[in-house]
C-alpha cells in the first residue's frame, strides 16, 4: 500500500490526464488524424522552446538528440568547445570525442557556472572553434549556466551554440531565439511531464547551414531527413505515437499556465528549497542554483546515499543522490514539471524525519517546512 | 462515433490490458522495483526470440536498432552482403552505405525470396564478406525469407547474420539459436502489441566478438555500453519506462498463448487471407507469403490506394497500400500481434463492399468471408 512520490530530476511525475492520453487507442501514424496531432505538437513545441524555428520530435531518450547534435552539424576533426561542469557536460565530451571531433574542454568546478569572460577567452585562444556544447541546467550539481551570456558570444558569429536543456527546459528561463541559441535539446520526462521515450530539438537557420557541410555518418538521427518530413508534419521513421498523444496534453497544460509563469513559479520553488535547506543548517551545493532542482550537502558524517535510501525505502519518496565523486556528498530534490509546492512540503517534512533518524538533530522540527510555507505562500 | 480498426503492419492494435499498463503511475528507473521489471522482461524476451543470448531493449524505433547492428559490428570498408527484395532490404542498403561499408547487394525480385543457392553463390564469389543483412518478413511485399536456409551458410563461419524481424517476429517462425542467427531485431509495435517506441535486438556470442573489432563511431546505440548495463538489468540511458511496463504485460500474453501456437495461428490466418483473396478472383502478390501480412494485387483498372483510402475514410479500417513502385498496385492486410480471425472477417467483409464501390464486381458477395470461415474455423 506504499505510495510512490517522485522528486527526482527525471522521470518526474506524470499527471493523470497525460497517463490517460498514453492509454488512448493506438492510431496509425500515416493518417490525416495523426498528422493533425503532429501539426499541433510541432506548433506547441515552438511556444515552449521560445522559437520560430522547427523543433523536431525524435523517438529516443535525450542522449539520442545530443548525439544528433554532434553528428549532423560537424565533421571529424572540427574543433569544438565543450563546457564540462558535471556529468552532463562530460556526456558532451564523450559524444564529441566518440565522433572524432577536436575537443577543447573548458572545465568548470562542480557547482559553479562558466563565466562569459572565461568562455570568451577560450574562443579568443582558439579562433577555429566551430561550435560550443553546453548545458542549461547541469543536473548533477543542480547548477544553471548563463546561456544568455554565452549566446552573446556566438550569436553574430559562425559558431554553433548547442544547449542540453534536458532537465532545465520549462523551469530555467531559456529564450532560444531572443538570446540566439542555435540548437536546444530536451527529453520528455522532465518539464514535459511525460514518461521517457521522446527527445526534442530546435534547429536554427544557422544550424541548417551546418547540416549541409557535415560529413559525419548518420541515419536514424539524420536531421536532414527529419526536417524534410517535418515540413509535412511527418517523421522519417515510425514515431512513438502514444507518447505524442501525451505530448499534446502536456503542451495544453504548459500553454494554460504560460511558460513565463512556470519559470517564475519554479524560481520561487527553488528559492524556497534553498531557504528550507538553510533552515536545517544545511548548505546548498551550487553557487548558481537551477530552478529545476536543488542539491543539498549532506550533514557532516552522514552519507547522502543513506538519506536517499531511507527516503525511498521507508516513505516511498524518491530523491536523487549525487553522481560520480558527489555520490555520497549531496542529495538532490527536483522541482520540475508536475512537482509543486505541496510536494516540496511533503518531501522536506520527511527529510527532517530521515535526517533525525540518521543522527543529525541540529534543527527544530518543522523548521524547513515553515520556511517553505513562508516563501511559497507568503 | 466512427470506430478505428487497425489492420496495418504496424502499429498493430494494442490490447486494453497493455494500454492500461502504459497509464501506470511512472516509477524511477534506477530503483529495485524497476530493475525487477527489466529482469522479467529481459528473461521474457529470450523466450520470444528463442534464444539464450541477451536481448537488448533500446529506446528508439526499429530502425535505430538496425543502425546499431551496422555501427557496432563492422568498420568502414568491411565487405557485407545486403539482400534487397523490397523497401526494408533497401533500408539495410542505405544504412550500410551511410556508414561506408563495402556493400555487395543481392537483388531479389519483388515478392520473391532469395534462394539459399543464390546467397551461397554470392558468398563464394566474395570470400571476404564479413556479414549478411537480411529480412525475416519483407513488409513491403509481404514475403517471408528463408532465414533457416541462409543461416545454414553462416552458422559455422565467421560471417555475422543479422535479420530484420521487425514485422515478422511473433508470426513467422524464427528459431534464433537453433538456426544460428546472430542478431535479430524487432520493434514494439508489431508482434509485441505495443505502441512504437521500443526496439529489441538479440546478440549472439559471435556478435559479441564482432563488437570488439568494430571501429565505426557510436554512442547512444553503443552495444558494448548496453550489454554492460544489461548484466545488471539496467540500461545505459534513461529507458522508456512506461512502454517497458506495457512490455511486461505483452510478454505475459505471448507466454500464455505460446510462441509456437502463435506461429501456427498466424500461418493459418495467412492461408485464410490468401484463400479469401483468391475467392474474390484476386491474386496474392508474394510468391512466399509471410504469416504476418498478406499483399493482394488490386483488380485491373483499380488503384490500390483508392481501396485503402475508402476503407479508412468510409469504415475506419486501416489497411496499407503498397510502397514505392507497388504503391498503386497492391494493398496489404496485416495479421499480426493482437489481430485475430474475427478482424480478418470484418476487414474482408468491407473489402468486398469497397471493391464493388470501386467497380470490381467479379465475385459473389460473401465469397471471401465464407472462405475465411472455412479455413479459420473449419
Amino acid at each position: 500500500m506504499k505510495r510512490r512520490y517522485l522528486m527526482t530530476p527525471g522521470p518526474s511525475p506524470v499527471p493523470a490526464v497525460i497517463r490517460e492520453a498514453l492509454a488512448t487507442e493506438i492510431m496509425h501514424h500515416r493518417t490525416d488524424e495523426f498528422i493533425e496531432i503532429l501539426k499541433e505538437t510541432n506548433e506547441g513545441l515552438k511556444y515552449v522552446f521560445c522559437t520560430k524555428n522547427p523543433v523536431l520530435t525524435l523517438a529516443s531518450s535525450g542522449t539520442g538528440a545530443m548525439e544528433a547534435a554532434v553528428t549532423n552539424f560537424f565533421s571529424a576533426k572540427d574543433k569544438v568547445l565543450v563546457i564540462v561542469g558535471g556529468k552532463f557536460g562530460e556526456r558532451w565530451a564523450e559524444i564529441t570525442k566518440s565522433y572524432g571531433l577536436d575537443v577543447v574542454q573548458m572545465d568548470v568546478a562542480l557547482g559553479e557556472s562558466p563565466t562569459v569572460e572565461g568562455v570568451k577567452k577560450m574562443l579568443d585562444a582558439n579562433k577555429d572553434i566551430k561550435g560550443i556544447f553546453t548545458t542549461l541546467c547541469e543536473t548533477s550539481t543542480a547548477t544553471v549556466f548563463d546561456i544568455k551570456g554565452i549566446a552573446s558570444l556566438t550569436k553574430d558569429k559562425n559558431i554553433l551554440l548547442t544547449v542540453d536543456a534536458i532537465s532545465g527546459l520549462g523551469q530555467d528561463a531559456l529564450l532560444t531565439d531572443e538570446w540566439g541559441v542555435d540548437v536546444v535539446i530536451t527529453g520528455s520526462q522532465k518539464g514535459f511531464m511525460l514518461p521517457p521515450g521522446l527527445a526534442f530539438m530546435s534547429v536554427s537557420e544557422k544550424a541548417k547551414g551546418f547540416i549541409k557541410t557535415s560529413t559525419l555518418p548518420k541515419y536514424y538521427f539524420s536531421l536532414a531527413k527529419a526536417l524534410k518530413s517535418y515540413e509535412k508534419n511527418d517523421t522519417p521513421f515510425t514515431p512513438a505515437v502514444n507518447l505524442i498523444m501525451g505530448l499534446k496534453i502536456s503542451i495544453d497544460l504548459i500553454k494554460k499556465d504560460g511558460i513565463e509563469n512556470m519559470w517564475a513559479n519554479f524560481r520561487k520553488m527553488s528559492l524556497a528549497a534553498q531557504e528550507a535547506a538553510k533552515a536545517l543548517g544545511l548548505e546548498v551545493f551550487s553557487k548558481h542554483p537551477s530552478s529545476s532542482l536543488t542539491a543539498i550537502v549532506a550533514p557532516s558524517g552522514i552519507n547522502a546515499k543513506d538519506v536517499v535510501k531511507k527516503m525511498r525505502k521507508e516513505y516511498g519518496v524518491s530523491i536523487a543522490a549525487g553522481q560520480g565523486e558527489l555520490e555520497q556528498k549531496i542529495f538532490r530534490i527536483a522541482h520540475m514539471g508536475w512537482i509543486n509546492g505541496q510536494d516540496l512540503m511533503m518531501c522536506f517534512s520527511l527529510l527532517e524525519k530521515v535526517l533525525r533518524d540518521c543522527g543529525y538533530t541540529n534543527f527544530k522540527l518543522g523548521a524547513s517546512v515553515a520556511k517553505l510555507q513562508e516563501v511559497i505562500y507568503g
